[in-house]
């Protein structure tokens, strides 16, 4: 059971300093020594103080909870960019509100609302294709928006992505360039923007018209694709594939076939999750979402947006990470 | 920015609605109609209306907010853990307030300062190394704590985990099974009673001493640990290891060795980490943590905990998940 409330009064008798002291020390503002700020924290620790935020919270009008919206199950890729948020939203004395966007539109709807009841200060959003279908009730919180990977007009313009149709181009000249001219791609069947632009830039880069399939996220879908593809075009020797998952699929399906990574069949993912760099035989060449930056960039563009500054999006280059299955050193075979 | 709040009375002004019908509503709570109760949260989200979570909480003084410090990132393990805690916890109205327990002793004093500043009602921890050094912070929060993976005695007795030592016996009866009876095994360098759990199973279930060398959880790491006890012990032909990545190590210096896997060399790892399974060439034989049911339960024992019930730790089963690095008809060379 809780102890009783402390008062920062009686902290202050304690020591013999001035509650404005005490009130300094534990909302960790104003000027105060870091000695006499320590010596504070100390004896509230030891008191058991708990400072009040709800009684804040009622004067200032602010909860300093900031809600997410992130598919962070699954994979770590969003767990490294609410790591990013994170950082950002403690130095400013928020804290992140987690937010569960799997399942449909009705637990979406659910979540909303769960925000609003908290009357969180802001949010950041993965617009996936489930929230395309709550656009209205975000924007009903009537708080400040950051999306992240992908930007939907309806949720404003304050979002942090990578830059989607230079990566494609960037796949497709290094593919050029280790003699791959013959490429498809694997799209993604629930993609946005974000994939159209891959597809726009790889064909720009590749200076013609791509054979393209599209697939879910998964080894396994990656590989029917893959091999739908392979069999409909047998002159393809690369695939560049809209998820590392998807590629592996896709390498897998080579392999089988019988052709040699990379002389004769080359993959490059998107993402550069774990599974990617870490594939023992045949570690993947991708390109990197620069998770954390990500993360902090879209904390601090949040923190901005709750100050009145105004904030459009920021678009981020995504690094080629050159690895076995373009790389001819590599080669295993 | 956010506008003036709308009142209940005004929602049940508008409906023709009691006053206590909309907060029986918007409370989640009481006996109502299913119809009524969806006009009446209809006509809240079209009015804009934010419940006052900080009044309520002056008055119940309860956050209905659950801390978090599980180490999500670089990993999915820790989000599919937190899904399971966020399940259960919406379910009776608590959400999640994000603590990042990277970082040193300070930021983890920090970190749980700030729980006690939200008032959080209850806390769900991984007990990793460094957490050992918060436990009198942690506790002098005064509110229920359950422990995931783990447990320090000095947190309490509340912990969801598996049996370790079972899991350790289930991984030595296998080896024998697939003709492996000279085993070693790579333990954590940083691990706690977990890891000599899993070293005492194996042992005992193998029916012998067995060379062990530590080494930190990571595929390089893995390695040079392997390298250094197959260069001491060139007898063993198979080892386990207490984490997927040590394991993918091991596997990467058998075959260095020119040794056949599984045949002349036999791998097994611990917590079915994605990339275990999603090994293009050789899926790694592990020892599943039911992660997404570890939270549930985690969440489960929370609330109890919550209600003034008693809990205890509850033991898991740890599946064994046979893949290519024991399975013999999985043999690729």
């Amino acid at each position: 059971m809780p102890k009783p409330n402390v008062t920062m009064q009686e902290i202050a008798d304690r020591l013999g300093v001035s509650l404005k002291s005490v009130s300094l020390a534990v909302n960790g503002a104003g000027r105060l020594s870091q000695k006499t700020r320590e010596r504070i924290l100390q004896a509230a620790r030891e008191m058991g103080y708990r400072p009040n935020f709800a009684a804040r919270s009622l004067v200032t009008r602010r909860s300093c909870l900031i809600g997410v919206l992130l598919p962070y199950s699954n994979s770590s890729f969003f767990g490294d960019i609410m790591t990013g948020i994170e950082k950002k939203a403690h130095e400013h004395g928020f804290m992140l509100l987690l937010g569960n966007p799997s399942g449909g539109r009705e637990e979406l709807r659910s979540q909303i609302l769960r925000f609003a009841e908290r009357g969180v200060d802001g949010v950041a959003v993965y617009p996936s294709g489930a929230i395309r279908e709550v656009t209205d009730e975000l924007c009903s919180l009537g708080v400040p928006i950051v999306q992240v990977m992908n930007r939907l007009p309806e949720l404003g313009r304050a979002a942090v992505m990578v830059d989607n149709e230079e990566a494609g181009r960037c796949a497709a000249r290094h593919l050029l360039a280790v003699g791959h001219s013959r490429a498809g791609m694997l799209t993604h069947d629930r993609g946005g923007e974000e994939i159209a632009a891959r597809r726009r830039g790889f064909a720009a880069g590749l200076g013609r018209e791509i054979p393209c399939e599209e697939c879910a996220i998964g080894i396994d879908a990656g590989y029917a694709a893959a091999r739908k593809l392979l069999a409909a075009h047998p002159e393809l020797t690369a695939l560049f594939a809209a998820s590392d998952l998807a590629a592996l699929g896709a390498l897998k399906a080579g392999l089988e076939l019988g052709r040699r990574v990379p002389r004769e069949f080359a993959v490059i993912g998107f993402d550069n999750l774990d599974v990617a760099g870490q594939q023992l035989i045949y570690p993947l060449t991708t390109l990197a979402q620069p998770k954390e930056r990500i993360g902090e960039l879209a904390g601090s563009m949040l923190i901005n947006l709750l100050e009145g500054r105004d904030a459009g999006p920021v678009i981020l280059e995504a690094p080629l990470i050159i690895r076995s299955t373009t790389a001819v050193s590599a080669d295993r075979q």
